[in-house]
């Protein structure tokens, strides 16, 4: 199957939906946006997977119970606010969640039920109301369908990102003689190891997808991209991805796709394109990253020993800094993997950084440190190990570790 | 029963031991000492836990063996170089690390066997056995049992450390009618999340002791201090903790102390303040580090639930970075816990910081700034966490992440 990448694409590139963001005053800076709204014309399909965290935000919270078990339900809507998280609010917390809700479904004039809401941010802090009550009439009055609203959109929900997070394809499905789009945005930076799903991210289509193929595809996807990009080992309380599929691509085909038939496939395989270029977009714009680090585990026994091996590695913060300082340090690499509990004999690893092979056998071999340095040269560094145990295979995507990591995070209030 | 700490006391403390240390020439600057010798007067009981890493160098492999299923056996000496770390050196590893035993027990005059040997440095060099050959004979001629004999050895196993790590208490055993001493030395530094010992520790008792105690004893004690320490969640390769009993404080009593005795018990409480301390030392000397991080959990429901939340907390770059800018962002914290997977419910958790209550019942409570500020004028920086579940606890100690940790590491070799 052929897919296109669109230029400029994003979360308005699907038929159907409209967005945008404003700046309702919550940064101090008052021209930047903080405040997005993604809007479907018509209710439509949506499905959602959220952080695993047990201080799981409100909004999070609020949209498990509205999804319900099926993880998928009907929703005209998503509000992104971005610099005050609603986590660790209590039950204030929640009923803040609720209001804000309530506020978006009377701009939008849809039932509460309608919207789906996600808040990123600091934690530990309560909503303050009136910036949705004074904005969202009027970020709902400005959402367009145009490349316009989508980056807007994308834009208001950055906090630590240095850059808006957008991408989309479109493919021709033959089955039902239809040109679909999938696109869709994402906001990463810091607290980044998502156990299901990613900060905040909102992928559109104008697909029509059954509720259980939605939920499914979209699980799928996230755990082959979102759930595979590592910046710091840590998860946050708000992590949210939502997939909403308006159908309006298939006016003559109102029968929704459904699990598993040739039509679901495709879409699979054009939603993974999306979530995994917006996942590498993550790890590529780490908080003071410099570098993105792509650990590539091949010949493990199990996808879990593939996965606790290049996580091990990805997540080491002596590997992320010797990364940073462009150094050819590979034990820190062997020392990462020997800790993972992933199964191999240290006599049979294979192991190249930079495409250099640095350990051949368990054995270190010569290289030439010049093409270490001119690798470096290179925004990604890819880092390749065979264990030699099975067929088993993963990548992991993260960056380098630098003080502007540290600078960042240790004034993050200020 | 009463420790008594024993000023500038260390490895030579204890009756029967002598040390030194000596410039073999790894460093480029000559003057630097880089291999260290303890010694027994006569072939005594030891002990020792390795690394869990996969990738165990070749002196923990060579040790493993030599001790044998009981991770115990009777040796004499200890050898300890720093710079290189002889792991992820293969067959020809092993083979080195051998003759560095071979070597170093012809100087002491001593069966191979009665040699320990432990590496720490740079990861996937070979040794260079010249400088063993030059410098053992001349450092087993130099080694005294005084003050000043453990500390060239604490001084010569340091790599990025500091300051050289040693500490030594004495009690008195009733029931053998014996005064006696138990101290040691350890260097930390970087990579350090030990898994059964710590990077490099010797400690050495006068006590006499029976095999299964000694190991016994060193396991616990490593558990309850080592173990509970976590700089950045890197695990050596070559974490080695040994533990020599000389028995000659006894000498009207020859025979050894068995496990779960009364006098077994007294050592067991003067060996964990050893340890503890020395683990306190590694914590907030951490590579770069200006400040302790005491992560305390209560209100476990089980001692894995309290390891699980302490250990997420003390490990996570946010919490790390946001104690080295003096921040009060306890969101951190809480996003920390909820990755954890530590049984708990997020309204009933109670958490401070600096021992100011931030979080009560999982509602953030009013605190005053200027109370945060001053709190972070101490070193210790203590984070005290209620799980509200059930009885079980558990103390983490861990250290910052600052600016000079990324320096140190994105350079290593240079």
């Amino acid at each position: 199957m052929e897919l296109t990448t669109i230029p400029d694409g994003g979360v308005t590139s699907a038929k159907g939906f409209m967005a945008g963001g404003i700046a309702s005053g919550y940064h101090s800076d008052s021209d930047r946006m903080d405040l997005a709204l993604v809007e479907s014309r018509e209710p439509c399909c949506v499905a959602g997977v959220f952080t695993q965290s047990e201080f799981a935000a409100a909004p999070v919270q609020l949209n498990r119970t509205n999804l319900g078990s099926l993880g998928a339900s009907v929703a005209k809507a998503v509000v992104i606010n971005s610099g005050c998280a609603n986590a660790a609010t209590g039950p204030k917390g929640l009923e803040n969640a609720k209001e804000e809700r309530h506020i978006a479904a009377d701009a939008i004039q849809c039932t509460d039920d309608d919207v789906l809401i996600a808040s990123t941010g600091q934690i530990g802090q309560q909503l303050n109301l009136d910036q949705f009550r004074n904005s969202l009439p009027q970020l709902h009055k400005k959402i367009t369908s145009d490349t316009k609203g989508g980056h807007e959109a994308a834009l208001a929900i950055m906090t630590t990102d240095r850059h808006p997070k957008e991408y989309a394809v479109k493919y021709f499905d033959d089955d039902i003689n239809t040109e679909i789009t999938v696109g869709g945005m994402v906001k990463g930076a810091g607290m980044i190891m998502p156990n299901m799903a990613t900060m905040i991210a909102v992928i559109t289509t104008d697909l029509s997808l059954a509720q259980t193929a939605a939920h499914q595809a979209l699980v799928d996807a996230v755990n082959q991209s979102f759930n595979k990009v590592s910046v710091d080992s840590d998860t946050s309380t708000n992590d949210t991805c939502i997939l909403m599929a308006s159908g309006e691509a298939c006016e003559d085909y109102s029968y929704p796709i459904a699990l598993n038939s040739p039509s679901y496939k495709r879409f699979c395989e054009a939603l993974n394109k999306v979530t995994q270029e917006l996942a590498k977009d993550i790890a590529g714009d780490g908080e003071g990253s410099t570098r993105m680090i792509t650990v590539n585990v091949s010949g493990a026994e199990t996808e879990e020993d593939a996965d606790k091996a290049a996580r091990a590695v990805a997540n080491s913060p002596l590997v992320q800094t010797a990364v940073a300082g462009k150094d050819d340090n590979w034990g820190v690499i062997v020392a990462a993997l020997g800790k993972s509990q992933a199964k191999f004999s240290q006599e049979n690893v294979d192991l190249s950084l930079l495409g250099i092979p640095m350990l051949v056998g368990g054995m270190p071999v010569d290289y030439d440190k010049a093409d270490v340095t001119k690798a470096y040269e290179n925004f990604e560094v890819p880092i390749d190990i065979n264990l030699h145990e099975g067929n088993a295979k993963t990548t992991i995507w993260s960056c380098d570790l630098t003080c502007d990591y540290v600078h960042l995070n240790g004034a993050y209030q200020a």
